[in-house]
């Protein structure tokens, strides 16, 4: 099946990657998509490397384990909390996509937390629903959080963390954020580590920004506690993934503070998929903003994300070193 | 009354300025709420200075026509089209307060930019009210606006016009401003006039910000010719005042043009007074964004306008040349 003359067997399992030409120099390409159940089945113990999109659902635990020749995975999403880690050999490497959508995601997270601080979604549904009296909004005015001099706290500075580092700097912002990884400089940020990190910074932002992958550490890292660190008028906006924040604190904390607001683009998983059903009723509170998911899609009609996992898959296939390499360790399962 | 040694007496008709002490040592200060309808009628002929937030209900045309001492109303408001001046005599001169609220409109002007360009108000409310599959809102990432390399257009560069231009740079945008003077130079912005100028900025941009005073020249600047210029998925954002677009044929255009956006907090005059209650059902509308004009009185929570128009005030009793000389004949009533 594979040419002798073809080192590598890569299967590309998403349509958001049209032209496979580049590919065909270094190694066989197959589309799964194109392959009826037995042709995959036969296929699949030859492939080495795997371009993905989400988790293929034909990629069960047991096809996976017959997968003697795989070593790559390449993922377009930037988060690989939705790769089964441990049910992946051990030489597998696996590449996120760092970086591929920081522009977007940033700019959403600002428009998230702009929505937030100026009350827009809150006064606008308002209005619409009867509410045509001024003096019915005269509190708002002070409810409203104005950007200039007050404080950003950014968890996690990877791409994402430093384009909105970079706008909160540009409307006047105090901006402190947390690496992770120790000894980065950023001029006119913060950069702090260690275990009175997070504590501090969530008692002096006025809106945090979350930016951190979904790993074994962050998953449900913002619980009660870190909630009542927070100021009870602060913002939390989460463009990183659902699970980094505990769903049932989140809402106690809501339902008892409603001048915090929670804006998010992510959602919760649950059976192994993002879903727009939360376990609580969290969509009826007012002080609950949530878009759905629609922030890195925004990337993708860019060609960005693909064109990056492209480029990463054509290093591994030509015996390059891949960029955005993950720490297995830091991942226990995919299924979170 | 006033006393023999000093020249000036002034009406505070405004508790948005509690502290009198500083106009003391220059004037005789008054406050209309603290003096019954027979000791404001004696007074008012006496009266040269007015310090005003809205224009008080107690200054009929009637009593104005006998204040014959009247040489001064500063305003508290940033726009003064709510004064009437074709009743005020020709020796009044009438003081803005621009550059007071530049920073908190600017931010806002941002805020209802960025609700817009990411969908945040008409997703959450889907979310809400029961779409729970992400698969319904494919669609929509595609409708998302990146800013980073769009234009943005800025009409009026004022106080307010400029912090919305320094923020759209710091989003990577290109930035077209009309300001209402010649010759003004800006780094990185593409300052233009003439009549040339308007259709120009509308037809290249991808989000235009109104900044503007109402004037005669301004009222009703957007109509149905202007609408038609703008791409049709551009943001109209406005946060100078409602009157400068026309309403009718501003409804007409968000019906026809479902992916162009309207995002205001400013809205239409009726009988003198500004209403969220409008002619045409804007509100029906998902692609109608309001706030309840809640821009303007988050700066007064800082007391800058309330600072800035009592040193102005004070310049003017120490015989000093006041700031932000309104130009009169700009301005054909107040009851626009």
């Amino acid at each position: 099946m594979a040419s002798s003359l073809k080192r590598h067997n890569l299967l590309v399992t998403t349509d958001l990657v049209r032209d496979i030409s580049s590919f065909q120099r270094v190694a066989e390409v197959y589309r799964s998509n194109e392959l009826d159940e037995g042709a995959l089945a036969n296929l699949l113990p030859q492939i080495d490397a795997l371009l993905i999109f989400n988790w293929p659902e034909f990629l069960t635990e047991e096809r996976l384990g017959g997968m003697k020749q795989l070593r790559f995975i390449q993922s377009i999403l930037v988060g690989v909390n939705h790769i089964p880690f441990d049910k992946l050999g051990s030489r597998v490497i696996v590449c996120s996509n760092a970086g591929a959508y920081s522009l977007e995601v940033g700019e959403h997270a600002f428009g998230l937390l702009l929505s937030a601080a100026k009350r827009v979604v809150e006064t606008n549904n308002s209005v619409r629903m009867g509410k045509t009296d001024f003096k019915e909004f005269r509190g708002v005015a002070t409810d409203i959080l104005v950007l200039r001099g007050k404080t950003l706290g950014v968890i996690g500075y990877g791409g994402i963390g430093a384009v909105v580092a970079r706008l909160g700097k540009s409307f006047g912002m105090r901006v402190i954020a947390l690496p992770r990884k120790r000894g980065r400089v950023e001029k006119g940020v913060e950069l702090r580590w260690g275990t009175g990190a997070l504590p501090g910074l969530l008692a002096e932002a006025d809106a945090v920004v979350l930016a951190v992958p979904l790993t074994r550490s962050t998953e449900e890292m913002i619980g009660a506690r870190e909630l009542l660190m927070m100021k009870k008028s602060a913002i939390l906006v989460n463009i990183s993934r659902g699970d980094v924040v505990n769903q049932g604190a989140l809402f106690e904390h809501l339902k008892l503070n409603p001048k915090f607001t929670y804006a998010t683009d992510v959602w919760w998983f649950k059976e192994g998929r993002e879903t727009l059903i939360t376990e609580y009723p969290l969509t009826s509170l007012p002080n609950f903003i949530g878009t759905p998911h629609i922030s890195g899609p925004t990337a993708l009609s860019s060609g960005r994300p693909q064109k990056m996992a492209v480029l990463n898959t054509i290093r591994y296939l030509e015996g390059l070193r891949p960029e955005n390499v993950v720490r297995r360790s830091e991942y226990l399962t995919g299924q979170s």
